[in-house]
């Protein structure tokens, strides 16, 4: 089975963006990646876009601003993994001979009047209730600092440090680091959570050109190899569930290591799924960067940070980049396209050659319904 | 590249279900199909649902309706061409290693208060002027007759034969056959298209169960082969275009006959898009069973009737059948499964051997993107 490599990457900054309409941030990221891959936009083949809430026949919407029609476009959902969905579906379409080429294009507006993402089904009964994002990650951060003694200042350090990579990320709309004094003194959204334990709402597009084997080095000596493209759906666990880890991240994790061959030490670079601090925590276990209850020591002892174990978030994540729910997992990928060739500036995570990129999507519906997915990439 | 094949298919009836939620529908044609086969749930590796407006999550949600977790799902959207774009997602992902066996499913329930599809975007000026699907295609069918001397009398037989498929398919709800004078004479929706020259709006659910070349003989000695899969996106044409003819149709028809080694003489069954009878005879002309112009004269020689050149839409079709808009691309492949092993009871083509599937999505908005697929499957 032919390899399928990353070989250009584009995004708009993520922030409100209250005048720019969601197609045209969407062409924005494609044209930037296009660009950025000295493809021609005519050797396109092929395009999945990944999205939430925006409407019918998205991708074809979008690739028609750029004179792109004709070519196969999937649009699909799987809410915060949406982007990630669509990234795993240009990787198959290739694999499977539908194309050399394809683009996957993720984005979202939740800022603006019309957006809004809560609840996210007006008719769910624990959602008009409460039980809405920050509810369930306050609850499950109480349950990680029961259960192991898990600190509030080792989950704001996770605030700090994701906020120090996106202070240094162009295409985060943060430019003033924060301290832990900061998170712990921002109001409160759901105890023990901050606004600054938070990610905000953001709008945003991002895109990636993927390539076969046959074709990748015809535009980049560099090209960055998609080495495992893992998707899974389950339940997400957390209140109420038997553990406050992520079964379905766990369960891709492990075979998204197998499909590589490597194991989580090999990991240089992590973009992963932290909605809120809780949520990176837990996670940093979850894909095996440590053991279950040592996400809190980690912390502590900098083995997340640039320069530790794994650097996780160096983009500043979804905390301190934004998290336009389809965007997300597309521009995860867009980052380890840069890092992984060296050319993410200020957060570059000196000599990273293995990146894993992970996002979550789905869960705080009457039906806990969600999907993950795990991307081993490799430069 | 290993073969992929259809191994199993499941559907609900297709009508108003006022009473029964659209996941429950989904679950019904899912179980439905799982059990056709022969497979043990738990050997399902992956997952597509394809639907329009039924909101996040929706795969995942109706596989947890039956205890199967775990699997990758992706949800996807192409307006009516959703479900063809689920299954062209399981065969590239089966064909990309991802599984041995997926299920497609495709859902839609539009017959509900909270359903409606028309505008298709709240914001659409066009369609909020009046430019919804019947007057689009009303103008397409005066285009046809001017152009070609295409007659209502021709229009009405399409009709008319639809429904003598949808009277002999148990999952349609029609029960009585209807003549040339009862379509002429129903009620005007968009001159000339009377009631009966139009597809009704329907909830339903169909399901498919794909495999790999490597396990399919392990279920069933009659597999059905996908022998292409192509989907293609463009401009509808139609009112104020170039053309009265589906562009994007006819080059991934084209493109399908290239992959399966095969031209339009040799299918003897299709499963057309017929939401509309004018949408019928254009597509005659556009997958090449006859030449431009000629759709009109081959209902008139019955051309397209169970014994012409090419049995159409023995199922009754979008007509006469239902067009749950996520559905109908599923049930598509589900009515190829059964006529291709001589299982489709009364509606049976006799000796079918090659069938082609097609659907068009999207196009009445402000922005005609739209989507289309063609499969052609070989029994």
């Amino acid at each position: 089975m032919s390899a399928v490599h990353v070989i250009g990457a584009g995004m708009t900054q993520f922030k409100p963006h209250p005048t720019v309409e969601v197609h045209e941030l969407a062409r924005q990221a494609a044209w930037a990646a296009i660009e950025s891959s000295g493809v021609r936009p005519e050797d396109i083949e092929l395009a999945y876009a990944g999205h939430a809430y925006q409407g019918q026949c998205f991708g074809q919407k979008v690739l028609l601003k750029i004179g792109m029609t004709g070519m196969p476009v999937v649009n699909c959902e799987n809410a915060c993994a949406s982007g990630a969905s669509a990234v795993w579906g240009v990787v198959n379409a290739i694999k499977a001979g539908q194309a050399d080429i394809g683009i996957a294009i993720g984005a979202e507006k939740l800022a603006s009047a019309k957006g809004g993402f809560t609840p996210l089904v007006a008719d769910d009964l624990e959602s008009s209730m409460g039980r809405v994002m920050p509810s369930v990650f306050s609850m499950m951060a109480r349950k990680h600092m029961d259960r192991y003694g898990t600190t509030l200042d080792q989950l704001a350090r996770i605030a700090v440090k994701n906020r120090r990579g996106g202070v240094r990320n162009p295409y985060s709309p943060w430019r003033d680091e924060i301290t832990v004094e900061d998170v712990l003194a921002a109001p409160m959204i759901a105890e023990p959570l901050t606004r600054l334990s938070c990610c905000p709402v953001s709008d945003g597009a991002a895109a990636v050109i993927l390539a076969s084997d046959r074709v990748a080095r015809r535009y980049t000596a560099r090209p960055v190899e998609v080495r495992a493209a893992i998707l899974a759906s389950g339940i997400r666990n957390g209140v109420g569930m038997a553990d406050d880890h992520s079964e379905m991240t766990i369960r891709a994790a492990r075979r998204a290591y197998e499909v590589a061959g490597i194991g989580p030490e090999d990991v240089d670079l992590c973009e992963l799924h932290d909605p809120f601090t809780i949520a990176e925590l837990v996670h940093y276990e979850d894909l095996g960067f440590c053991a279950p209850g040592e996400g809190g020591r980690g912390v502590d002892e900098g083995w997340f940070d640039i320069g530790g174990r794994v650097a996780v978030s160096p983009s500043g994540g979804l905390l301190a980049r934004g998290h336009p729910l389809g965007a997300t997992g597309v521009a995860q990928i867009a980052e380890m396209f840069w890092q992984l060739r060296g050319e993410a500036g200020e957060r570059q995570v000196p000599g990273a050659r293995v990146g894993l990129a992970h996002t979550v999507g789905g869960g705080v519906t009457q039906i806990e319904a969600g999907a993950t997915s795990v991307h081993i990439l490799v430069g």
